[in-house]
């Protein structure tokens, strides 16, 4: 029997991973496995683990064993997050530019909402010394921050691991029939949403209205916006057609 | 400063103990440690560990050492919980004589209100290997359930003294209004929005990507994206830079 049969076979689901960032302790990958499917949850993407496999991961993983082996290793963010359509990331609070930022719950709301339109999900969880960079968190359209006290706030990995995915799972078995926004056109996925970022930014610089020597927040606060809206791939394509209008005005103005 | 003192000026809950019975890897107990301070409780009780103090708990412990230096060590659960108001018990489900049994939720909410009445509350958590005992899960009041997945039942110990907790911390601190959505710069008003819209309509003209004459969906499409993700008007001021710069082109261009 092939390991994804048998995942599903144990009822674990599928179309929503847990992206690890650089992890540098085995052992909490091995923890997060375990936590994981404790919860349903059987798909882990490791970007540039530090050590993997490891017989720390292992021993940790309990009987998750399978959800180590099914892990799918990359070597960028980029290529963990490219079919995602939701992308939620932890984060601890007050970055200089706020981001929408859920409570666990929420966050858990959105999944199960994406999940049942048959989206792919990917929630992300940063490095254990020092999380994500700004940059990363750009890419994910919320952010989602485990409350703490304020005695002690950082949360172990594979704990933090454990948290979303527990609301998740009480989200999605709380009430089976979830009433689920209708849309006419798929939502884009992070790649296309990332050519869509890539062809705005050189339009901007073509206008002169953005300097890549000097950007300021210009663009994070454009990736906020259209982060935010989750667009569909439709709405992608207008604003790529009209991009491609101006970049065609630009090269005939500098023809004369 | 004595270690009690400590943790009340760290704002360590007391009052409400977590109660491990016979954990036999003190690396568990380091995790549960620092599970509990993330969350804001300090009194942890351990009956009749097999291995404490040990280096593998103050590994895991992180910066909650201080909770396992003060943690009370005692040879028998009926010490440990002689003078608790209200004890509450992890427990796997289906036990032979059916028990009061709670969700994590539940029980956060019991332990918020013993809590605020001034009561003394313990959190009871079994072996590694095989949980807590009949006799032992009738010395509790209730008994709660942190519901799994199919595939793997089993906790790891420390996951569910993070759940538990994290559930308890939720409970306390839910009407400290600490729902995210505070923002930078404030929503831009309705009629910004419109303002935005016309000069947007007027600039996709401008680039003959737009016929009012014949206009399909497209402003459509794009009131429906833009109403959507409620700008900010920082956001409005920058996209409407961004269609200045067009507008300026197109007229250069038409110039010529």
């Amino acid at each position: 029997m092939s390991e994804e049969k048998m995942l599903e076979d144990q009822n674990l689901l599928s179309g929503v991973r847990i992206v690890l960032v650089e992890p540098s302790h085995p052992g909490n990958i091995g923890a997060s496995a375990r936590a994981m499917k404790n919860m349903g949850f059987g798909e882990l993407v490791l970007v540039k683990p530090f050590s993997f496999p490891s017989p720390q991961a292992d021993a940790r993983a309990g009987n998750a064993r399978d959800v180590l082996n099914s892990a799918e290793v990359v070597s960028s963010i980029d290529k963990a997050l490219e079919d995602s359509h939701l992308i939620i990331a932890t984060s601890a609070r007050s970055r200089r530019i706020p981001w929408p930022n859920l409570s666990p719950k929420e966050c858990a709301d959105k999944v199960v909402k994406s999940f049942a339109m048959g989206e792919r999900v990917s929630l992300v969880f940063g490095r254990e010394s020092k999380g994500l960079t700004n940059d990363e968190l750009q890419k994910c359209h919320f952010h989602v921050n485990i409350p703490t006290a304020v005695a002690y706030s950082s949360l172990n990995l594979g704990m933090a691991v454990q948290v979303i995915c527990y609301e998740i799972f009480q989200a999605l078995t709380v009430n089976d029939e979830h009433t689920s926004e209708r849309w006419d056109i798929p939502t884009a996925t992070a790649s296309s949403i990332e050519h869509f970022f890539s062809h705005l930014e050189s339009t901007l610089v073509d206008l002169d209205f953005h300097d890549p020597e000097n950007p300021r927040q210009l663009m994070t606060r454009l990736r906020r916006l259209f982060n935010r809206v989750r667009m569909d791939q439709m709405e992608v394509n207008i604003l790529r057609g009209f991009f491609n209008k101006i970049n065609k005005l630009s090269k005939e103005k500098k023809k004369l």
